[in-house]
């Protein structure tokens, strides 16, 4: 299934006790239409606050109901804040989370304050230059170990990613930072954000990204941005 | 003063009794800033629900407080879904409703389910036919009568409005409706989007839609479509 969901009230992607997370959410609507308890595996785990048009998410049904009919009954039942966009059947070895090959986010920052679509941008009131961001995100592109702008949990599988484009726009006054991946890190595009940001506002030199990108240290890094700026665009399989 | 606003959790723009509206947001945060009780004047008064990205205002006050620190003090002391956009001074004379010359609305629709922005539009899931939605909309220009897409209650100033352009557009997957008139009547843009999706879905004949407005009889119009996808855009002054 590919999902939408807005991340405002939602404490994240993954199953918490305490609070509403989206998996939850759309495990419950599974369970009133297919009358089975199922678990659902997605593709990325995104924080509290973080929008996704294009989480996937698979699970195992015996059921031989059509997809058409799954996705209009699930929309039916599921709450606002949820979208199925589409669902297909896939191999009994696919596994959203293990077979996806890449991903790709957006970050979207405001330089106006705004009340139309406040929770989906980081409001920034310096200006910002954007040929200083654009620079910075240059030099993401390639593989690196980004532990830097890693949460501070280990990562099992390491801190390599490889990134595959990285770079920056404007479209309706707002700036929009779009980066793929084949994996990203716990918090690694906000904390990315963050630090480009206070570059870009003249917090930090410029010269500093590369050695913050080099030492592997999250105390080099800035600021965590906002979860509601951050959304997850699309998972790509081959 | 230009101001923006989300009116999902707003009973809308006019004081009421009962509920939050902008009106009173607006002046709480002035009598906060400017320690003084003050009435302000809307150019439009939006219903609940209904946003506004220009809406104008005009207070007058004896402070002689500049307009960028009154902007900014009002920004930080009024909550997020109200944001001042711009003030200026004007002549004693002026007033925002009575010295508007012209308004423009926007009316936003989705054509596929949607959890990011669905306080933003209004999700119609029948494929509608856009050259149909444009030949009703080519109708509506000129100075009509629109009594039959008026809420019930009378209006004191008749019911003549000159439509200086009307049509729909397309974009990002939305159906976007675009009006500017000299006035409008309470109701009118919500009770003409609805007529017209009823004509381009196939529930009424297209021919019905040139008696429709000619009848002068709000029973003969369609349903009001839902406040959540209505934008006050700009109010003009000559």
């Amino acid at each position: 299934m590919t999902l939408e969901y807005d991340g405002t009230d939602f404490v994240g992607w993954q199953f918490q006790k305490n609070g509403r997370s989206v998996q939850e959410e759309v495990e419950k609507a599974i369970r009133q239409i297919l009358q089975s308890d199922i678990r659902i595996t997605g593709a990325g785990r995104t924080d509290a606050g973080v929008h996704a048009r294009g989480q996937v998410a698979s699970f195992f049904t015996p059921s031989t109901v059509d997809m058409y009919s799954l996705v209009k009954s699930l929309n039916a039942v599921l709450s606002h804040d949820v979208v199925i966009l589409e669902a297909c059947e896939v191999p009994l070895d696919f596994n959203a989370r293990h077979s996806a090959k890449g991903r790709r986010y957006k970050y979207y920052i405001a330089q106006e304050p705004r009340a139309i679509g406040r929770n989906y941008c980081w409001h920034v009131h310096q200006k910002l230059d954007v040929s200083l961001l654009q620079k910075c995100a240059h030099q993401l592109i390639g593989e690196h170990a980004f532990r830097s702008f890693c949460k501070l949990e280990s990562d099992l599988h390491g801190h390599r990613c490889t990134v595959t484009s990285a770079g920056w726009s404007q479209h309706d006054g707002s700036l929009i930072f779009q980066i793929s991946a084949n994996r990203f890190l716990h918090g690694m595009v906000r904390t990315l954000v963050g630090t480009m940001v206070n570059i870009s506002r003249g917090h930090t030199p410029y010269e500093k990204f590369e050695e913050i990108l080099e030492v592997k240290d999250r105390a080099a890094a800035g600021m965590t941005a906002p979860a509601k700026g951050l959304f997850l665009e699309e998972i790509s399989y081959s």
